[in-house]
């Protein structure tokens, strides 16, 4: 049987030149290695407003439970300039056993090694007792709206429910083994707009600089932490990632200024109680006034950003430890169970089902040059293999 | 004999449009009124790389000492948008006691009140008993490079010298007496940048924010004043005039900001002394490093403006006092003695004699509508007949 080799299924995967939201082929090389193997494959178009049309696929094996869900994507980011690539982007050459090409790590390497995982498990077990799916999307690198989130929905709507899900970014910093992710940090965005009254620097009183009044608020924000962290995430963050006033003339006291912030969040907070702390400071800040003594509150309004992230851990201690005991056994390496890092897609799938993230090691990835061992590969299908069959021996039992 | 009445002399300057660069005619028209009454008139045009070129007059009568100078220049801001005016702003159309124009009070007006007064002198008593100049220039509200400060090198280089100065700017606030200025604040400008490390804003530790860096520099030179003013100034005073980023990514971590600032500063400092504070200031915020907590010192670059502009007070009283004399004389208003407001010309002058400063009421300059009151241009041109009067009077006996 085929697409028991995870080198070839990379290889395939690769030399599909799928950059967000081009599905160039992808998914159809993947239907090509799933349907074989028995697995009911679904391509589904996900279309909105303003964004382009994106295809992901949902494919399924057996009927009842327990239900595995395994979910990644194979769009890539682009190569960038090609001519800084020791080997062509997309043409999956192999050099002193390192597998070149965009996606080799992030994360079509993490597919190639999951199907192969299953067709090894099939081909030795037959089909599972109960269900596996792949919840693939072609819109994680781009704006992520016709991806995971809406492909979730669409199978749910469908009465698709799954116990469990395995999503296979590349979450190793330096070795396999390293770490599984088992939550993320959420993610809030919003722009603070001050608005003051435009004069001449000469005439600082018949003036109010907005800046001085930006200055407040924004060392608000950044002034106290928001908290020292949790037992399973580092202290929350803020950074104000631009201020901007455009005024081109050096006499003038400018209308008004802007900043913008992004605070990654722990479990401390959701994102509305984080926004109305964010709020509680700007008013307490806004009303004290500005630096000039004898001023009126500074005159702010503050704009979110749509959909912010939001904070999740995962506490199925069957999940997890399938998974690390999966790592431990064909690694000889206990992961460390980690949530740092930016959000991904696991914060759609949580809401479904238990989600935990493990793949191959990151270094490469949106880099040029992205690669990945051969041996890393087969060592990553052996980690899948065997966390398959310990998870679904533990869900039987359970 | 002519130019005797400010209001026609007003009148045909206005109806030059001599917005800065362009000469408009302005000068000639000065020219056709200075020549008659005896004065040698000669044009300078002033040239430096990067600007454009600038008509210049200088005019003397007389030949010996004690020598007098009226400064000022017919240039004139721009008029906007000329529907919104209710008289064309060069058509010197007059309604209801008002003269209207781009220029009445800044400062066209000035000028024709001084010209008058001087033929009003002649006409009374002959040529002055000692010498009278005019030295206007067409770049005031320009880039000030081609205007005062080349004429007076121009005419300092062959020869001249002047025992005082009247600039005819206006300086009352609302009624004319109110207010003789002595001196000027100087003006420094410059440009902070701060360099940090570009990176994601879920790993603030890979990347190092700029911001921060640039908000505790700004505080250093906001949150301290740099003094509380002295006898004849008001406090130094500072202003962030923008900061800008540029960053469009809400997730990214610039790599570097900018701050731009203009400090308006008193006799308590020279411009060389203020610099060394301000840099003392960033220095020590600097070494105290970025908000994060075991953050390296602050990387930055400040970039100075060219030529501050110099605080000067004049401590001349035979000048001060002929000046408020005259206006206590005419008015019956004992004037403010200031140095209140912007920079003007007077800071080159002040460096070849004394120097101050009393015109008409500057509430509508610069604005749409600009206006005068044909009364206060008689009032003025006697004003300055009766200084004229009293600084011969008192130089001559000196
Ligand atoms: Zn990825
Ligand atoms: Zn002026």
């Amino acid at each position: 049987m085929s697409a028991t080799n995870p080198v070839n299924n990379l290889q395939a995967l690769i030399r599909c030149p799928s950059v967000t939201p081009a599905e160039g082929g992808a998914l159809s090389v993947l239907e090509a290695m799933l349907a074989p193997l028995g697995f009911k494959v679904e391509r589904v178009v996900a279309r909105a407003e303003g964004t382009p049309d994106v295809e992901n696929l949902y494919a399924r094996i057996g009927s009842g439970g327990p239900h595995l869900m395994f979910a990644g994507h194979t769009d890539v980011v682009p190569p960038g300039n090609e001519a800084d690539w020791s080997h062509p982007p997309f043409a999956a050459e192999i050099s002193d056993g390192m597998l070149f090409g965009r996606g080799a790590v992030d994360m079509k390497g993490g597919i190639a090694c999951f199907v192969a995982a299953v067709a090894r498990h099939i081909e030795k077990h037959g089909a599972p007792e109960g269900s596996i799916s792949f919840l693939i999307t072609g819109d994680e690198e781009g704006p992520a709206i016709n991806g995971t989130d809406k492909l979730l929905q669409w199978a749910a709507e469908k009465g698709e429910k799954w116990d469990a899900c395995l999503v296979g970014e590349p979450t190793n910093p330096d070795v396999l083994g390293d770490m599984i992710k088992i939550g993320r940090r959420g993610s809030l965005s919003g722009r603070i707009t001050v608005q003051g009254v435009q004069g001449h620097s000469a005439y600082p009183h018949l003036a109010d600089n907005p800046i001085r009044g930006l200055l407040q608020l924004t060392h608000a924000l950044m002034d106290e932490p928001f908290d020292h962290g949790t037992t399973n995430f580092p202290p929350s963050n803020l950074e104000v990632t631009t201020i901007d006033t455009g005024n081109p003339a050096v006499n003038v006291i400018p209308a008004k200024a802007t900043a913008a912030f992004n605070i990654r969040f722990n479990d401390t907070w959701t994102a509305d109680s984080l926004q109305s702390e964010i709020i509680r400071r700007l008013e307490a800040a806004a009303a004290e006034g500005s630096l000039r003594p004898g001023r009126d509150p500074v005159r702010y309004e503050i704009v979110w950003n749509e959909r912010p992230s939001h904070v999740f851990l995962t506490r199925n201690d069957a999940l997890i430890e399938s998974l690390s005991l999966a790592v431990e056994k064909i690694t000889g390496r206990r992961p460390a169970l980690s949530t740092t890092g930016g959000t991904s897609d696991a914060r759609f799938i949580k809401d479904y089902c238990p989600v935990v993230e493990f793949g191959l090691v990151g270094q490469t990835m949106h880099m040029v040059d992205e690669r990945v061992s051969v041996e890393d590969l087969e060592t990553l299908t052996n980690i899948y293999g065997s966390f398959i069959a310990n998870w679904f021996a533990h869900a039987r039992s359970a």
